[in-house]
């Protein structure tokens, strides 16, 4: 089964947008590093939260990613303006719709 | 931006494959309905919890598709294996890949 991951993480206020955008323009590549699926979410409970659900090939490829420049240089932008609070969860992904 | 909920379910010990089978059999319907995104996760942190990440072209579609036959029979087959404990984050989803 491919790997899966659920993360949150929380901005400083009025910085939500601003990381979406970073994680976003980061997608671009994922696809070429074994990325199947990436979703990111703006949480309706606060002003500051979002959620990143992510499907991979296999873990390495997620963990390689992280070591990719442009992965990199997006962590460095977005970090100044996260409170520092994350959450994850990782799945073996078993199917559904849209994969 | 279209609606998004990542929930978590926990089943009685060795019920978690059968529901998972449950929730992929119900997926077949779902496009049809509105959904764009459905994500079956098998969390990796114990035997019995399972991951689901939707998303759908509006809230309205998700909220209607739970009172599908085949979603009501398949929660209703669910229900019996399940403990109980569920957690549901809401979200509006802003992009990604595979979308």
């Amino acid at each position: 089964m491919t790997y899966g991951c659920i993360a949150s993480m929380k901005t400083r206020p009025g910085f939500r947008e601003e990381v979406v955008s970073l994680l976003l323009s980061a997608a671009d590549g994922l696809r070429d590093a074994g990325c199947e699926l990436y979703v990111v979410g703006l949480s309706e409970d606060d002003e500051t939260t979002i959620w990143v659900t992510e499907v991979w090939r296999t873990r390495e490829d997620h963990d390689a990613s992280l070591e990719l420049p442009a992965a990199k240089d997006a962590i460095g932008r977005a970090m100044p303006m996260l409170t520092g609070e994350f959450t994850k969860q990782e799945m073996s992904v078993a199917g559904g719709l849209g994969l």
